[in-house]
């Protein structure tokens, strides 16, 4: 049965309780009923949901040939570009339903990664990892666990390599190899939703050299194991959530991150996918990386969404949206979420087949994408702060508004235009406060999935700036004797090409 | 035969010149000689040669169930959301060559939507368009014509319908309807190509009510018809192309457009394929506009591609190639290049079929593309004038490097890294001057197929506020009734709808 | 005695414990304690330390010809184009001490308004009001009070004016008026500052007709007036500071914003300074708006600094400082700090002068300078997270670092470069965190002192477009009766011209 | 007589024939009436206008103490802040009579440049050089001399000192120092207005250390001596100018750069200013750009203006100057013309004094002026291309236009609104053309002054950095031993003592 419903989700969670997870210093028994993590858990759970409801129902289920069954779709393996599309229109849809990162993403996108890492493993003969991992996946897929991803590090000295660190953990590492599993060590930041977990699935966050090869490791855990410790990291406004009331802090969905601590974990080696093949990790992170920037092109058009909603609805609140500077911000609100939604559209159904029934996305098209989405989210949000008015800032608190010697006054003096009420406005002014400069848009977005500069790194290394050159000097007249037949899309085939070259360093190795 | 090579079409262009054609206020005997024409010619010209080159000949040949043979993409009627990406594909290969508009792609948008407009016609009964259209469908595959396409009218006071004008002629209109034809006065403005074109296919530029069914015509015509007349737009830099040099104004590739004046012509009725039907301007133009906005991802990046190769190539000309800033610069132009180029790629393979075996483009990614390429250029041309230095504005003419006076000065001067002379330099300064700077990068790009106040008036349209308004007010815990179980993707069904709405409007005509 | 210490002012503020003030629904006994506002009341305080630190004292003193007396700077009347530089100058300054909005711009800029405005009366003969006014100033030097000014309304239908409201308190009216004073109700919105101040001084907010009369008034206040409730506002990040830590929230300084509610207010006459005299509303708002502008130039360059040297040291606890994209990024938070620094500086030394020993700013710089301040903070802070990287969302809570448990794991995580320590790294991403995404970087910056689209009002009012316009014609050699021979700066002139017709409406009046 | 007229100014440039000037590869006998050249004529000829003209008179015209005259503002060494914002505030009127750069700044800010140095080399004891620059201060103020500065060398491979390069004349150099002058090599690049000066005053460009000590020269030198050769450089749209019309090319006014060859050139000893002395290079440098920077504010905004004036005109001629989003975008130009001029102002009026009698501009607001400046004119031109339409690269000819047979098909469809006529519309669509796309606006406000990159290096040497990390680490309560007690504005002074500094060069260089 790959598909569990939100309620099977909470049960199983609740029963997961003897995971070690700190918030705010303190150690929390039960995450679906602690104020700080139940919208995190709620956010998650709607992925759960999702293939339950009418309006996801479809975009959410797919037939895995692993298990031959229906599975949630996070839990599936891209069988065709229509898959890769189906993932960024299913998480603008439930971003409409969280207002926030529901979560389950980088896990998802672990999974892909590590289905075609292992195959190109297996196609230069090591196929023990592959067989590993499908099995591992069937699990998961059959029981259609809660998956996070564990890719950054602490990283200590970013200039730095692992294996140059002085804190030797800076970077996740195995310490022992025995017979039957390892010992890993380190810690992993910034881990989308992983109280929310079940399992965790651990990947390298960078290239490594031979000399790191103690860091080169991917695996598999149970979040609740022995030696995990979770530390929820803080997030803007997260202390209302801790005052019980259910309009300043959007109760009801959110999302977390957590500092996850390994120490001295044992890991049971059917559980690892990658030990010290650090000629892999190059492209386990390109690949990785890859998947996860695309599917920005979805949740956070889904977010926008969210704020032009809740502008045009504050606009409506006071009597503007008609006003001509007002139908501008909204179209322009329109213009940067659609744009985002375009480069993740394009990244999924111009796909790359790195091996067969292996598909990947469009590398330059989903960098693209999480380029935009490092950008636009901000212009978004100070659209809609301009929008709003000033009452974003400084609008009185849900507790003034249930003191009966202040309601009257707040009903009187925050109410605009007739049929909305003073509620209606604090209400709509802060899921907007919460949405536009939440932390979901203004730094996830920033750094989720590789922070501006990691995308940068990847156009100069994607595009193919010697064929442009000749370009111009045959168009500028210049001699050149570079013929221009080889490529219609040379960015693309280099990519495959790259990736087919891991043969062979494969080879080398073998020598 | 539906595939001409560049060569004959070059005599079939020299044939066709009866066409009555000024340039700077002359008349031009011979456009494949003249200076300011002749290298437009030979940018149409490569549309011709595409589909004889290895490395576009793939893309440039499409199969044609209506004459059964295969034919030029640029006189294709798109089959499948492949063949609008290859579209997309082949633009950007063709401005490699050319490093300038090739003007072939306003017909080619014109016969698709002819296709879906009369398509749309004859499921309400009419017909006969629909035939007629065909028939000259065949006859352009099958002659592989040169085809201009022609929108814009002069309009007069912009504020103003058609009928409004004091100008009855500011919108071409028809005059006369006989039992073979019809007469036909007005003028067309910004057509591009035209004086490189066999056949002028024309459009109404905006939806049209009853009011103004005398404006509401297409047609297509010889471009040498008695009573046309077509003055050839100035653009920047022009007058060098007259000076017969060889660098300066690189006389190999450009483009043009021009003023077409209608005076009292003749258009035989099967070829006709609208007359006074205003119910279908609306549509024309949209579909019409999502095309040719849609082909803005491929041309444009393809120019980007120039300038990014020409940017790179002067910077290495002075030894400054790997300065940090100057690879900040290149990598945001390959940012900005390849966000306009997925755009495009999106709204090709994320199709619309608004009619069985019709193939739209996806309305709302062809104005996101357009309207990046309206804003994209000017940043890519900016940074490479950044990069270029002011050399870019200041370069002495190919005639001092050419006059032995001097020459020695300007070899000595004008060299920076050994390996490349001053006239590498010049050359490469030139090229990027007319490319970043042109009328096609700078100009076609805010304006061609709709100035940026049209695609947003389109995003607003496309794009579901209501909707949007639900989900905020939803998560932000307002009252509200409307559900939320519709549509995955709201605008795009949408626009699906309104297409078929116009089923009413025939409809209601037909009371 | 013009001068307090920071001492006396918390003492006096103590004092002041009547007033009605709500945070979060509960009214508060004593500010100076309350860890709501104690940091916005330390942030007041410092306007009163500055006339004795070193680094600040001699902006922060000037001389008053009202009491012949060295007074605070923020109760002084501009005397010079120096004075108003040395406002901007001070507030960068304070800026770097408090890294918050100290809340008493409001209040000095309203002395200064009126100060023009009564003048302005008097010259046209009614001398009463300036006469009040130059009393009251003379105890506000003496008493060294700490004013908050109140402008904003709580303008119910924003496209209706006050007298067509249906709330007839959505702007603040006079009720009553007896020989000993006026009776007001109504409320006033996002009042800086309101609970740290002694007085207020109540402006209107918007130009008024005469069918607006009753809500053409200005005047004082005490704010423990009885009748007067204060509604402290809601921020991002608010409810940390009730915690009780040192690290998270930042409990040193801080700002805040209230709703201000007169629920039938008596105000003695000697206290007001404007009543029904709604011809001079335009010009009050225009003057105002326009000091509180050049302002901004200021404070928000000051915490741009902030910013700038927060990114700067986290970037080497980490070790990038020297990265080339982490130094372009840092050059660029400058060069947009700067940028609106210039401006402010601009506006103070071009000043204009619109009636004998009147200062007020130049309108047309200081209008740039607080739309620049509206767009560039969002730029500034979007780079800061850029640079600050994942962590800023994410980093574990001081209570985390203060568990015994913890501790250790999150100092070996989260130390980059040895020197720095896992608390220095929280410390500073706090402080980050709390003043780029802060209220007054991210939101007061849009809405202070006008929403955008005010600006952008007067910039069209303050620019003469006929005048380019003939400039261009005459450029192009069209025809053109217009003479060029008037005016250096047309804008400053109209301006001032602007500000003297108001005699004639005067005159109109008195007809 | 400190003040030519324009018509005297003329007659000189006639008589200075003798110069070796060539454009498009021919010598040119007579400036004044060579139509490439002769618009630069009379756009230098304005600034000879100014004093006598009744809108400039007043900001055009300074008292010369070297003199006792009344002198031309563009030989005045400034002695005032006034005096600074005189010169920003009379570039702006002079830009609205031209719509072209004038190119007297370069002269004029180098004059001021070298009384700084040869003060500063004074200062330290070495008297002889301001002695020969006060003498020929003297001639230049009585002749009123037309000057140009030539600044920019060919400089061969950037990554290379001058020393280092192949091509040892790739920098101005001294080859020979007899008693009575020197000899010079090499070639000066982009050299403003050169073809319409009278003598040209030759300043290092870039920082030298010893081992460059022959490159470190700074002379003046008639523009006609022996052994100089100008080539003009090409610009956008130069060879309109060839085809005698009146509208297309916009014969009037213009500007020029040229490549200043100087092979063996003799400079007399009494006009060399600077001799091998390197210690000085790199304040010359920055107290030139920094000159050159801040009065760019005037010239570009007046540029701002005539294209705003003409974007306006434009979007009257087809009746659309209400419409909101047409209003949007003249809002927007205003507001970047007006930011770039209250920078330059700020630059002037908050000036520096680095010796007695000696008026810098403030170094920080002038990187920021040019900065601006370097971005925002494109961005006022994509604004003025979107409002003007797609005409602005498609417009007939003015040969159209005269073209008898077509006149009346021109007149009919170009004309919008009546009262203006299709002539009204090519003029101004050729005005908005030749100056929002031209040389001056879009390439000189990029490398004008130095490119980008150079201000963005000053950046971050005038920015005190370490000031803003102690501020931040203060805010966040880290342990930090420095005090902040020392500077109001740190780079101001910081500036200064780094002009202080230069003494101990000196003094270094006398052990």
């Amino acid at each position: 049965m790959g598909l569990r419903t939100g309620e099977q989700y909470l049960e199983a969670i609740k029963v997961r309780n003897k995971a070690e997870i700190y918030v705010m210093g303190k150690e929390v028994k039960d995450v679906t009923t602690h104020p700080f993590l139940k919208p995190s858990i709620m956010a998650f759970k709607a992925t759960f949901d999702a293939p339950w409801e009418e309006d996801t129902k479809e975009l959410a289920r797919a037939w895995s040939p692993f298990i031959n069954e229906e599975v949630n779709r996070f839990n599936h393996i891209h069988r065709s570009s229509d898959d890769l599309a189906a993932k960024v229109k299913l998480l603008r849809k439930i971003s409409h339903k969280t207002g926030a990162c529901f979560q389950r993403c980088v896990g998802f996108d672990a999974l892909n990664t590590l289905y075609i890492i292992t195959e190109l493993m297996a196609q230069k003969g090591k196929t023990e990892p592959k067989e590993r991992f499908v099995e591992y996946l069937k699990t998961v897929q059959k029981k259609d666990l809660a998956l996070a991803g564990a890719m950054t590090d602490a990283k200590g000295v970013r200039t730095l390599k692992p294996s140059q660190q002085k804190n030797k953990d800076a970077y996740v590492r195995v310490t022992e190899v025995t017979k039957d599993g390892i010992y890993v060590s380190g810690a992993k930041a910034n881990i989308t939703g992983v109280a929310a977990s079940e399992e965790i699935v651990v990947l390298p966050t960078r290239a490594m050299g031979p000399e790191d090869q103690d860091y080169a490791i991917a695996f598999s855990i149970p979040t609740d194991t022995e030696g995990i410790k979770i530390i929820v990291g803080r997030q803007l406004n997260d202390a209302r959530r801790m005052e019980g009331g259910d309009i300043d802090a959007l109760p009801y969905f959110y999302n977390h991150e957590g500092l996850v601590i390994f120490d001295n974990v044992f890991v049971p080696m059917e559980r690892v996918f990658l030990l010290r093949d650090w000629q892999y990790t190059s492209q386990l992170v390109e690949i990785f990386s890859a998947y996860h920037r695309q599917g920005y092109g979805g949740c956070k058009a889904g977010l926008g969404d969210v704020i032009i909603g809740a502008t045009y609805n504050l606009a409506k609140q006071v009597g503007v949206e008609k006003a001509s500077h007002i139908q501008e911000k909204l179209t322009e609100e329109i213009f940067l979420t659609e744009t985002m939604y375009a480069a993740g559209i394009a990244a999924s159904l111009n796909a790359v087949q790195p091996c067969p029934n292996c598909w990947w996305v469009n590398p330059m098209h989903a960098n693209v994408t999480k380029h935009l989405v490092a950008r636009f989210p901000a212009q978004i949000s100070q659209l809609a702060i301009d929008v709003a008015g000033g009452i974003i800032g400084t609008a009185p608190s849900e507790w003034d508004l249930k003191n009966p010697k202040l309601r009257e006054y707040i009903a009187k003096y925050l109410q605009g235009v007739e049929g909305y009420t003073a509620e209606d406005r604090l209400r709509m002014v802060r899921l907007l406060e919460n949405v536009s400069i939440g932390v979901a848009f203004m730094i996830e977005s920033v750094h989720g999935a590789g922070s501006p500069a990691a995308q940068r790194i990847m156009f100069s290394r994607l595009y193919d700036l010697n064929y442009s050159e000749e370009v111009a000097k045959k168009l500028a007249g210049m001699k050149s004797n570079v013929k221009f037949t080889e490529k219609a899309e040379p960015w693309r085939e280099s990519e495959t090409e790259k990736l087919a070259k891991s043969k062979s360093i494969e080879e080398k190795k073998q020598q």
